[in-house]
C-alpha cells in the first residue's frame, strides 16, 4: 500500500518517487482507493515541483496501459498527429488521406472541442452520415483496408489519464508542461502508432502563449516519446491568428476539402504539407523532411489525397456530395454581418482566443462538454496579419443564424484584432523539435 | 458564489485574494459547498506561494470566528500561552496558577498529544477526579472567581479550523509558516484572551528543527497577533533535549508540582520564569520582562503559586493529594530499566523526537487520535546536555508496566543521544521576538 501522505511530502519537498509507486499510484487512483483530495493536492506539488524524466516516463506509461491499448498488426506502422488546440485548425481532416495517399498508415484519434478550441470530431459530425466513433476492431481493420481512420477517443483508452484530467480542470492544475505530456502522449501510446507528430501551437490562441512554453512543451513530448520508444518530431506552428480563413465546423470541412483539392489558404495548406512531410518522414517512406513534403505536395496536385478522403469517407459511412457540392451538403449559417475596420492601417495581430470564443457565443463551440453544437454558424477571416485596411473594409464576417443578432460574439470580433503602422509576419511553422540523442 | 478554480489559480499564480475572498471561501468550505479535492490543491499552492499579511489576517479572523467566541467580562485582560509542543514540555502546568497568583487572570486553552508530542490534557488527566473539559460558561465563571481556568479545546471553538487542519494532516500540507500561524492564533482569538505569550520551540524535538524556521514562525505569530489587535510576545526556547528531568504524564506533572514547590530541574524553572515573566508583563502587571520575571520568583518562593494551583484543582475536581502525597498520588509504572552509555565523555546532543516516540510506544502517548495513554509510563532524563558520563552510567531510566520489554522503545532511547568529547551548552531561551511596529 502507498503511503498517499509521506508520497504528496516527497514530491512536496522536490524528492524523485519510484517507477514503482507510481505505477501503484495510478493503480489505486484509478481503483479509486486514493481520496480525489490527496490526488489534487499531489498534483498541486507536481505543479511546482515538475517531475523529472524518469518519473515523467513511468507515469505516462502507467496512464498509457491503464485501459486498453490497441494494436495493430506488425507490418501496420502506424503514425498519428496531435495538436495541441488552437482556433481554425482543420489540418487533421487533410492530413490523414494525404498522408495515406503516401502509403503510410495513419490511425488518427481525435477529440471534440472545448472553450475557445474546436476539435475534429465535432468538425467530421458536420459530414452527413459520418461515424466518428469506431471500435477497436473496426479501427484496427479500416487502418489494414483503407490505409486510415480516424476515430474519438474511445472510453477504454488511457481511461486513468481522463480521471486525472477531470480532476486537473477543477483544481487548477491544468498548465503544467509534465502532465500535459503525459496526458498528450499516454492516449497517443493507447492508440497503438508507432510515431508521433506533434503540433505544438504558440500565441494568443493557444494554450501556450509564448514560444519558450511551446518550445518546453515540444522539447518534454518528443523526449519523453524516445523514452517510450516512439519516434517522434514537435512542430511549433504559430496561432497568433486564426489557421486559414475560416473558424467554424462546416466551414472547416470546406476549406479542408479545399486544401485537398490542390487549392485552399497558403497558412493551412503550408501546414498540411509540412506536418505531413514529417509524418511520412517519420514513417520511413521520406529520407528527409523536405523529400516528404515532396511526397505530399504530389499527393495533393495528383488528386490522390482527395481521392483517398472519398474512401476515408464512404468506409466511415459520411456523405461524399461533401467533396462534389459543398454549397449543398455543408451549408453555412444564412445571416451574415461584417465586422468592419475603423482604421487604416495594416492588420498586426489578433485576440485570437477571443474569435474562437465568439465562435462558441453563436453555438459553434461548447463551454461544458454535454453542450451541443451548431455546426453551419462561421466566422470568416478576410484580413490576415499583415495585409492591409481601410477605413470600412471588412475584417470579418459572421455567418449566423436567423434570429436576434448575438451582442457577446459581436462585441468579442470587434476586440479581437488590432491595426497598426506595420506588423510582423511570420512563418506558419516557427521550429521543428526533435528528440535529443537521435542520429 | 467563489469561482473556486480561478481562486485556486490565482493563488498558484502569486496573485492576493482580498479579505471578501477569503471570508467567503471560510465559509463556504465550513459549509461543505466546496470538494475537499480543491480545498487541498489550494492548500498546496499556499504552501509553495504563502500568504501576505493582508491575507493571512482575513484568513485567521474568519476561522477564528467560525464557531463560538469565548468572551470574558470586559475588566478580565486574560492572557494565554501557546507551545508550538515538544517533549517534556509540562510549563502549562506551572504558568497558569504562577501569572494567576501575580494577579493577572489567566484562561488557558489546551489540546492533547499527538505523536511525539505531549499534551496538557492529558497530563492533566493524571489527575484523579481533574475536570478537562469545561463548558464555556463554566471557564469564563472559573477565571472570574478563581483567577484561571484550564480547559481542553472545545468544538465548538473555531471548528472550521479543525476541518482545515484534518485535510491538511492527511495532504502534505502541514508545515506551511503561514498556515500554522493562522491554525494557531485562530483558537487562540477564539478562547477570548487579550494577549498571548507563545513559546516556539527549536530543535530535534520541536517541529521546526531549525532556528530560522522557528523565528519565522514567531514572528508571523507575533505580527499577526497584532495586525488582529492583540498584544504578544513570544519566546524561543531550546527543544534540543526534553526539557526538564521527566518525560511522561504522571511524572511530567509531579516535576510541575517540584517547579511550584520552588524546586525542581533548572531549565523547566527557568523556562517558566521567562514565559510568566513575559504573560504579567503582557497584562500590564509589570513594566519590563525582568520585573515580570522577578514577580513570578517571589510568587513561586512564597509559595502563592502553589497556593493557587490548590484552588485550581478543587475548582476542577482534581485531587489535592497530588500535592501532598505525590507518590501515592501520581505513582509510576513499577519496571524500571535502566540505558547505559557505552562512551566516556559529554552528553553532545538528542534526537529528543526519538524520545516522544519512545514514550509512545510505552504507551504514554499516542499515534491516532483515538488511542488511549497509559500516564504512568514515564522516561526519565539523567544526563542533560554537557555533562559528563562514563561507560556504564545511566542515561536514561525507562518506567513501564509489568510485562515483557518493549525492544522498539529501548532502542529508540539508544539512539536517542550522542556522547562526544565536548557540547554546546545554550540556554533554554535563545531569542525574544516581539512584534514589528509596537512602541
Amino acid at each position: 500500500m502507498l503511503d498517499m501522505p509521506r508520497f504528496i511530502e516527497n514530491k512536496r519537498d522536490g524528492l524523485e518517487h519510484s517507477p514503482e509507486e507510481l505505477r501503484e499510484f495510478v493503480r489505486a487512483f484509478q481503483a479509486g482507493e486514493i481520496p480525489d483530495y490527496q490526488t489534487s493536492a499531489w498534483l498541486m506539488a507536481v505543479l511546482f515541483r515538475g517531475l523529472s524524466r524518469k518519473e515523467l516516463t513511468a507515469f505516462t506509461l502507467a496512464l498509457a496501459t491503464s485501459g486498453s491499448v490497441v494494436t495493430f498488426p506488425g507490418s501496420l506502422a502506424c503514425v498519428d498527429k496531435h495538436s495541441t488546440g488552437g482556433v481554425g485548425d482543420k489540418t487533421s481532416l487533410v492530413l490523414v488521406p494525404l498522408v495515406a495517399s503516401c502509403g503510410v498508415p495513419v490511425a488518427k484519434l481525435s477529440g471534440r472541442g472545448l472553450g475557445f478550441t474546436g476539435g475534429t470530431v465535432d468538425k467530421l459530425e458536420s459530414i452527413e452520415g459520418f461515424r466518428t466513433h469506431l471500435t477497436r476492431e473496426e479501427f484496427v481493420r479500416q487502418v489494414e483496408t483503407v490505409g486510415c481512420a480516424i476515430s474519438g477517443h474511445s472510453e477504454e483508452l488511457a481511461p486513468a489519464e481522463r480521471r486525472f484530467y477531470e480532476l486537473r480542470d477543477v483544481t487548477g492544475t491544468v498548465p503544467s508542461i509534465p502532465l500535459i505530456a503525459s496526458s498528450i502522449l499516454s492516449k497517443k501510446i493507447a492508440g497503438g502508432s508507432r510515431s508521433f507528430v506533434f503540433d505544438v501551437k504558440t500565441g494568443s490562441g493557444a494554450f501556450m502563449r509564448t514560444l519558450d512554453d511551446s518550445r518546453a512543451l515540444a522539447r518534454q513530448l518528443v523526449d519523453l516519446s524516445l523514452a517510450l520508444g516512439h519516434r517522434s518530431l514537435a512542430l511549433i506552428s504559430g496561432m497568433d491568428q486564426p489557421l486559414g480563413r475560416w473558424v467554424g465546423n462546416a466551414a472547416e470541412v470546406r476549406e479542408a476539402i479545399d486544401v485537398l483539392k490542390n487549392a485552399g489558404p497558403a497558412d493551412t495548406r503550408d501546414l498540411c504539407i509540412r506536418l505531413g512531410g514529417a509524418m511520412v518522414f517519420l514513417a520511413g517512406k521520406a529520407k528527409s523532411l523536405p523529400e516528404g513534403e515532396d511526397l505530399c505536395r504530389k499527393a495533393l496536385a495528383a488528386g490522390n489525397a482527395l481521392e483517398r478522403f472519398r474512401m476515408l469517407l464512404e468506409a466511415q459511412g459520411g456523405l461524399t456530395l461533401c467533396i462534389d457540392e459543398p454549397d449543398r451538403a455543408l451549408p453555412l449559417a444564412p445571416v451574415k454581418t461584417l465586422i468592419r475596420s475603423g482604421k487604416k492601417g495594416m492588420l498586426a495581430s489578433f485576440e485570437t482566443e477571443r474569435i474562437g470564443n465568439a465562435l462558441r457565443h453563436l453555438g459553434g463551440g461548447r463551454r461544458k462538454k454535454e453542450d451541443s453544437i451548431d455546426p453551419q454558424v462561421a466566422i470568416e477571416v478576410l484580413v490576415k496579419i499583415g495585409e492591409e485596411v481601410s477605413p470600412g473594409d471588412p475584417v470579418f464576417a459572421v455567418y449566423r443564424r436567423n434570429g436576434p443578432e448575438d451582442p457577446a460574439a459581436l462585441a468579442l470580433l470587434e476586440e479581437a484584432y488590432a491595426v497598426s503602422e506595420s506588423a510582423s509576419v511570420q512563418p506558419i511553422v516557427r521550429e521543428v523539435i526533435e528528440p535529443l540523442g537521435t542520429g
